[in-house]
């Protein structure tokens, strides 16, 4: 049978090991007698389980005592709400960073509660890359500044941490969270749909300032108020107990791998080898500006687009699955994230070069 | 090695076969070389899956067609929010009736963003029965009429269907849906948390009739929308896939069981095992009154409290895991969902009888 690689954009491909692991302690987690599904939230092995994952992403992102970290639901697109209902603080405008889809999709959602100064914009040049701080229009008397990290769709990804100065800076990243150290102290507050670099769908983390929770403005649903979820460990209501043990497998494995740096050294090595392969490449092409180009989600184009139809097709007869690009962006799209191995990046690369050959 | 039962209020017990599917199935999914929890919820895969999960559940309850099912996140708490603000449509009131811990959260949360009219409630005999249709007061102006049909703390549940004439008629099932057939058309909406009968934590059904949905009121955050989530087949943002896939192997396991009418005749069966020997017994007893007696949740009493502690501490080393009644009733509480074996209410109830001959 042909090896599999998948290079969804999310859910995605998730460590072997890690799948492994949960296929064997299904039935019965460590002598429990119990499936981790099965267990309730307040007994003593769930709790072990969710205290053991907040303390290994705590230490794999050093993140620091006064930040709580929340395990929620929901998604990006709950945190869009959240953010405004609970950072305006009684303040009416916030400062948004605009590099694509994603910022799009937070700043719609936050212009219904608030006035929402976009800094900067790369849609000029249809979000292939990201305004350099010096072109950011910043509000001083903003709540909070807010931009997307990574453009899962664009794949544009900012690697440097913006000065905000007071202003509290706010970050979407959904989409290369674990995939290199981050110096959380910099930011106010991170979130992450787990879907990409941390586990199954339907798990969203929240890394947030302590003195940021007790601020939701009044008519906030209790569901959306952080305080609730600080207060209460996550634990208010019925959290989505088995994709906090699916991500805390995921922790233990990166920890053991040898953390974010050790990610960021094979993330860098994965995406070098696809994109020198693109620039050296007459047949195919990023859209992307050099100094933004993700290191999770490479959109990339080939120059005759009729042809898309075919790769995508022989892509797949090669084990080679959802490469397709975003509808808004077209092409092609590999998105390889922590648990795509290198091979993954080598099989796709010695299918593109073989594919060229036969249509260049 | 003991046989274990777990009693769990939930997550539960879910059943053994598909808990073993689930675990054959973890590392490829049908051929597809994908884990469920790596494919892309817009992939041709997962769609089917999805589809076939409603498909199911609509086979299973005899959804009506003009009713939208859900798969949502956020559990019953998120639900408390946006029923009163999808459903009041303008109107400033809304009547719930009062049966316990989970009536008394939802009118909690409503009270925020309307009028709340208690119908009727149960408070005077510490929620231990549900007043009858004939003393509700209704309010002919109301928005709709919530109630909750099985309150899983105080083990109280309603047989019957409320008549509320023109007033929709909304119910949080959450612990006893698909435990009985249901006449759905009596509802104007019907939801409930997955972690009882359905699958894992993290997941939340909601069955609406599709009159009631585009009338969510200004500045209700969009996730809480219910037009946005049925628009998009409940897609708008990454669903909580794996969840997802395990309710739908739970509908199928049912429905090979027979549907909804044999799981009522078994969890009959199963109750009525163990309220006899309550009602048989000197040394326990059950606080609830017999018509509101729970099919579910049952919630017991030693005659000698101060026994409570060696009660679990045995009842543990028996593997009868998980019978510690919630701190606001106290006692004991069985919950014998769908997936509890008649075995393991035998189980039950012999330690049972062997702790009374031990200590009567």
């Amino acid at each position: 049978m042909t090896q599999i690689f998948n290079f969804s954009a999310g859910p995605a491909v998730l460590p072997q090991v890690v799948l492994a692991q949960a296929r064997d302690e299904m039935m019965d987690w460590r002598g429990s007698g119990m499936s981790v599904m099965e267990m309730s939230h307040r007994g003593k092995e769930f709790l072990s389980i969710a205290a053991e994952a907040e303390a290994d992403l705590r230490s794999l992102m050093a993140i620091p005592d006064n930040y709580k970290v929340l395990f929620l639901q929901g998604g990006a697109h709950s945190q869009f709400s959240m953010i405004p209902l609970n950072l305006l603080r009684g303040k009416t405008a916030a400062d948004y960073l605009n590099t694509g889809i994603w910022s799009e999709k937070a700043i719609d959602e936050a212009a219904r509660f608030c006035e929402v100064n976009v800094v900067a914009s790369s849609a000029d040049r249809n979000f292939t890359y990201a305004p350099a701080q010096s072109e950011w229009r910043l509000n001083p008397d903003a709540a909070y500044v807010h931009y997307t990290s990574n453009e899962t769709i664009g794949g544009v990804e900012i690697f440097w941490t913006p000065e905000t100065g007071d202003v509290p800076l706010v970050c979407d990243m959904s989409s290369h969270i674990l995939s290199r150290p981050i110096d959380v102290s910099r930011y106010a507050l991170i979130y992450a749909g787990a879907q990409k670099n941390i586990g199954p769908a339907g798990l969203t983390i929240v890394i947030v300032r302590d003195d940021l929770i007790g601020h939701a403005q009044a008519g906030t649903p209790t569901m959306m108020d952080y305080q609730i979820h600080a207060d209460n460990d996550s634990m208010y209501n019925t959290p989505p107990t088995f994709a906090i043990y699916m991500a805390g497998l995921v922790f233990k494995h990166v920890l053991k791998l040898g953390g974010l740096a050790a990610m960021e050294q094979n993330n860098i090595v994965k995406a070098k080898l696809l994109y020198d392969y693109l620039d050296a490449s007459a047949f195919y092409s990023s859209p992307v500006a050099v100094d933004n180009r993700s290191r999770m989600n490479i959109p990339f184009m080939l120059k005759d687009a009729t042809l898309d139809g075919e790769f995508l097709k022989q892509a797949q007869q090669h084990g080679l699955l959802q490469l397709k690009g975003h509808k808004l962006v077209g092409g092609m799209r590999a998105s390889i994230y922590n648990a795509m191995p290198i091979e993954g990046v080598q099989a796709l690369i010695r299918f593109m070069q073989q594919f060229e050959q036969q249509y260049a």
